[in-house]
């Protein structure tokens, strides 16, 4: 007998829809917002609502923002010669926390992977590309920030490969051991990068 | 910088009052939103809001239903001389899919937890016996389907006491070795209920 009211397997459909969330999990979150009172999830619904709504992308680093440009497209205090490149939002946010970049950034939205179908063309490179000639000698340096893996590093060549020829530097990030982190528990790739760029003390 | 938008901010900050969901779990699902198109987000949100706009309880088993009284209620097919009582909409969901059971259903909406000060004047306890009063000699048995741990123990004990002295038989779901369990993991508590319990092939 069907005895589960139809908004209550709905709600539990969606929640199971997002990723890394199974139907267990799903029910778990529809019951504990049965349970609680309707503005609980009302201000759950708001937000998810106000989400597309009120965000949208910067037309210049492609990063999420309220506003276009975004605060850091926008502010003359950020130093216009250096443009660090990444692959999402969360990574800007992750180097904003460092509060030891004073430069601008360009939002990817994702990686050359041939094996998903997503090439150069899908990505927020030829807007790069643009960016800096638009800017003339503006920019005197790329920080390619992409992931330090497989696709990270192709999608790092093939930008580096835009640029070649040209007066910009094009840097990586440093690879090496994680801070805090255990030479003992090291990959060989890590540890090998990490020793080949040592520098001295 | 602050460079995340308030509703990117709202929205994790949502995502993360819900039990089991941290913060990084809650900014992964935010980013996924906003990676996909907007009518995924409005389809979450959508749901959200009809939990609590069409979902109401039976007034005569508490159950979670669209229509009162709820569908087992008003099925005269089922047998009106068992009651099952348990502690949340979620039993009855499982109950049903043993496809066992033909009775009818009490959901108490929690269990006797003096720690948490809840006692039973909390729970459908009273409705439960009223209940039972109202409808003469029909009721036979009650099967008190609390979880197997202390305080559903404690809900057991006391319900068979409101009942004590009638003719109404009051049962418990069998404890024992879990069907495909394995012997050798099971707890002593368990498996001296087992013993106790065991019935001849």
């Amino acid at each position: 007998m069907q005895v589960t009211p139809v908004p209550v397997l709905k709600l539990i459909d969606e929640f199971s829809r997002l990723p890394g969330i199974g139907p267990k999990t799903a029910s778990r979150l529809t019951f504990y917002l049965l349970r609680n009172p309707a503005d609980r999830a009302v201000a759950l619904a708001d937000a998810l609502r106000e989400l597309h709504e009120k965000v949208l992308f910067c037309s210049q680093c492609f990063n999420i923002t309220e506003t276009d440009p975004c605060p850091v497209c926008s502010d003359e205090h950020r130093n216009q010669a250096i443009i660090c490149v990444v692959e999402e939002p969360l990574d800007v946010l992750a180097i904003e926390r460092t509060r030891d970049y004073q430069g601008l950034y360009h939002v990817l939205h994702g990686v050359i992977a041939p094996v998903e179908g997503i090439g150069p063309e899908d990505l927020k490179i030829g807007e790069l590309v643009e960016r800096v000639r638009n800017k003339g000698d503006e920019v005197r340096e790329i920080i390619i920030a992409t992931n330090p893996n497989l696709e990270g590093e192709a999608t790092a060549m093939y930008i580096a490969r835009q640029f070649q020829g040209g007066n910009i530097k094009i840097t990586r990030l440093a690879r090496g051991l994680p801070v805090g982190g255990d030479l003992e528990y090291a990959d060989e790739i890590t540890l090998s990068r990490a020793l080949s760029g040592r520098s001295e003390m």
